[in-house]
């Protein structure tokens, strides 16, 4: 049965966030492509045509460089995300390209134990779409808060 | 390709919290048949039976009503909602009506940026159907807690 | 319109959350294949391989025993859950069994309406198919958090 692009976007969403959940953050760039901006950044900022971002990244090439430098600074252990999203919104199709909003609830499990709800927003999201694959050739994440602490933070 | 009902309601129920939680409440209504039902309680009250609601409305003209004097109260940059949803549970089906389940969980950010858990529950629906169109002719918001606090707040 | 193997799956979770947010904790077993396996763990134990569980039934009339002694213990009315699930993430898929992972965020709402954020993980699951029906073979909920209390707590 052919998919819809509702249900392809689900999907590679789904496979997104068990990958950044599970620690498997060397496999993160691969949602991307080559070329692709990933941007965090506020609602407030966000509404306000400010470009600027928290985290900021316009090549596959800049992701695996921030993952390494999680690596670094031994960030993996520290904590863990725990994402839940919402189902995509599909707000413009082509046949190469879907543009799409998705909600997203972040919890944020500490070391020890503590879990707080951590983050939560909307990814505004391009996908490139080729046949059966489905990449990200853009993802600004939008936090609803303006207090996000993403100082060595995982990605969202 | 055909969409079946969980599909259409699910699309339905992803373009009606984005209009809250992008706070575009003057379309709001929208999502309601012109005769409808639209009644927030608890849980307590729902399986006790009593139809007295934190808030009601029997008309697409009270739910503009009640977006109005938001708007003159001034509500709308006091904080903002994220609502994730779960699946909806369709609860019987015919060509013109469906009756379904969605549980929600609502965040709550304030202007301050601080962030809570809002309140969760269930959307006890019935969809008027008609064609590609799907309207709430009726929505009950069951919260779980009795203690939810919706002076002046954003509908759920 | 034939259902593909991510749409039974999540309505099968779609239901199963729904009998538990519910309080139908009698039909909860019904979820489940006769012999089955349930365990709640951990992240850290379930990565170390270690196989105890808070939780541990190895067959349907063990989660019968455990639902009989939840009413015994009268903690039906003490508190309530409200789960919201991830898209389910299929590992792999046959005839007769497909393998899945499914993200959960438990929020928890005691008598006096206090709600909290209770747990996040996720299920790691084996169905059973048979022609429409979708049974639980093993499901190993597994917490992101080590600290989580389940003296006496309803089921994940």
């Amino acid at each position: 049965m052919a998919q819809d692009i509702h249900q392809r976007i689900a999907r590679a969403q789904a496979a997104y966030v068990r990958c950044i959940d599970d620690g498997d953050l060397d496999q993160w760039p691969d949602f991307f492509t080559d070329t692709c901006l990933y941007r965090v950044t506020t609602a407030d900022n966000h509404k306000r045509g400010l470009t600027a971002g928290m985290i900021y990244a316009a090549s596959r090439g800049m992701l695996i460089d921030r993952i390494a430098s999680l690596r670094d600074a031994n960030i993996y252990e520290r904590h863990a995300y725990r994402h839940l999203l919402g189902q995509p919104y599909i707000l413009s199709e082509s046949d190469s390209e879907a543009r799409s909003e998705t909600s997203f609830i972040v919890a944020r499990i500490m070391r020890d134990g503590s879990t707080s709800l951590f983050a939560t927003g909307r990814y505004c999201d391009v996908y490139a779409l080729d046949g059966e694959h489905v990449k990200l050739r853009e993802r600004i994440v939008v936090c609803d808060s303006s207090r996000i602490d993403t100082l060595l933070a995982l990605p969202l």
